[in-house]
This record gives structure tokens, C-alpha cells and sequence, in this order.
């Protein structure tokens, strides 16, 4: 067991910014989501270029984000084929997503996203490979100012 | 798109409490969590009766838990063979444990424990069914005085 201050290393990750969670039906998560777990919705988007209808919620400052394919032939469609409904991927939120990715292309983590995009709520996204993350589908976020 | 002030809710889930992962080394995912990723370790420990060793690092109020299996025949060393490295379960932090696991009750989910056990650091624990949650292995965790 070790106990060290986090104020020794450098703050790169806030905090997580949300979990990503593939369902087949958007009307049964919320159900479960905004109902029995009793998570406020802070948005709702069909984003038709990613083939995809999501729905972010509020945890304290973190957030779930529900997320709906439009069909099969999608990310998220084909995801679900593969892997059925469940976790999808973690956030991390960062205060500079450029300086971020610079900073993990130079420690050697491979990048999809070169280039950061826009994501939810005018944030600024990019993914990580799950090659260089033990499988785990990894996004840093910088949300919009005014945004958390 | 809807916008709600949270407050209008029931305060249930204050946060995640942490990201649960499978790992099949733990080393490896050190590397990459506590080095290129700058986590700070929080705790380290074996929990033989588990079959896991555990690390939990800090993401600001949040963690990330790495599991890695003590041998093929335990709990996360199923899930690794079934399904390979990657996202194992999400846990949020609540105020009052055994309250919420008598509201969830009531709710209609279907829970694993319906007594809260031990987790890591003392925190009191409790799991939710698969099928009531949409394939994900939910979690909720009251920490222990003292502990965030």
C-alpha cells in the first residue's frame, strides 16, 4: 500500500468526465438512468454524422453519457453487435486537450484522433488507441468555457 | 434537448466513485495509468478471498481501480478470458448505503448484494444486477469517514 499527494505530480486529468455507456433502447436507459438512479439530463443530441442519438446526465461533476445507435452499420450499432449493450468508453476531462494530446503522443500513446473534435456541448474531444490503453476506449475532453 | 436543475432531484449518486478495470498485468497498466497518465496511486491490495489484486489511483475526486486476476479461476480472470482487458464496472459514491440499496430495492432493480460487504479502503459496497442495468455492472460505494 502507498500513499502519496496528488499535488506532487502534475494535474493532467481533472476528474472523469463521463462514462459512455451503448444501449439498444434510449427510452429503457432513461428509465433506469433518469429514473430509479434519479440523473438529471443535462442534454440530448442526434449527432447523424456519427450515427448515433445521446443523452448526457448528471452525476455530481461527472456525467453518464447514454448513447443509441441509428442503425446498425454504426460505431455504436456495430458495437453493440459485437459486444452487446454496456460500458463503451471512459472520459477524462483535461484544461487543454492540444496540449494534452502532444503531451501523451511524446509518452509514446498511440492517438485516433491527431487533431482534436467537437464533442458534446461544444466540448473538444479526441480518443485514444485501445492499443495503448489495455482496451479501454479512452477520450479527453476539454468542455466548452461555462460548461464542467 | 432539455436542460433540469439537478437540484429538483434527490441528491443520490454525488459522484463516480471509480472506473473499475481488468487488467492482465498489473505493471503494464501502471506504466501506463500512474506514468503516461500521471494518477497518482492511492492504495494497493490483495484481496485473496477475491482472487484480485487491486490498485486504486486518483482522478481529482474520482479513481480508477486496475484488477488484475490472481489466476484464471476467479472472478476477473473469467471476465479477461470471456472478454479480454478492458472496462469491467462503474461504482458511484453514495451518502448512505444501505439506504439506497432499500430505494433501488424498491425501484424495481434486482441487486447481487442485498447486504452491503466491505470494499477497498473500508468503503461499504454493494453490486446490481447485469440484467437491471443494461449490461453494466453498476456498483454503489459508501466510503469510509475520512475517505473520498
Amino acid at each position: 500500500m502507498s500513499h502519496r499527494a496528488a499535488a506532487r505530480l502534475p494535474t493532467v486529468f481533472a476528474r472523469i468526465d463521463h462514462i459512455g455507456v451503448a444501449v439498444e433502447d434510449l427510452d429503457a436507459a432513461l428509465a433506469l438512468y433518469g429514473g430509479s438512479f434519479a440523473m438529471a439530463t443535462a442534454h440530448r443530441v442526434t449527432v447523424a454524422e456519427q450515427g448515433v442519438e445521446a443523452v448526457l446526465l448528471d452525476v455530481g461533476e461527472n456525467h453518464v453519457e447514454l448513447m443509441a445507435p441509428l442503425g446498425p452499420d454504426t460505431p455504436v450499432g456495430k458495437f453493440l453487435a459485437k459486444r452487446g449493450p454496456g460500458l463503451h468508453h471512459v472520459a477524462y476531462q483535461v484544461s487543454d486537450v492540444e496540449a494534452e494530446l502532444g503531451r501523451l503522443r511524446d509518452a509514446g500513446v498511440q492517438l485516433i484522433d491527431d487533431v482534436p473534435r467537437t464533442g458534446l456541448r461544444d466540448s473538444r474531444v479526441a480518443f485514444l488507441q485501445l492499443d495503448s490503453t489495455g482496451g479501454v476506449l479512452t477520450e479527453i475532453v476539454q468542455p466548452a468555457e461555462g460548461a464542467h
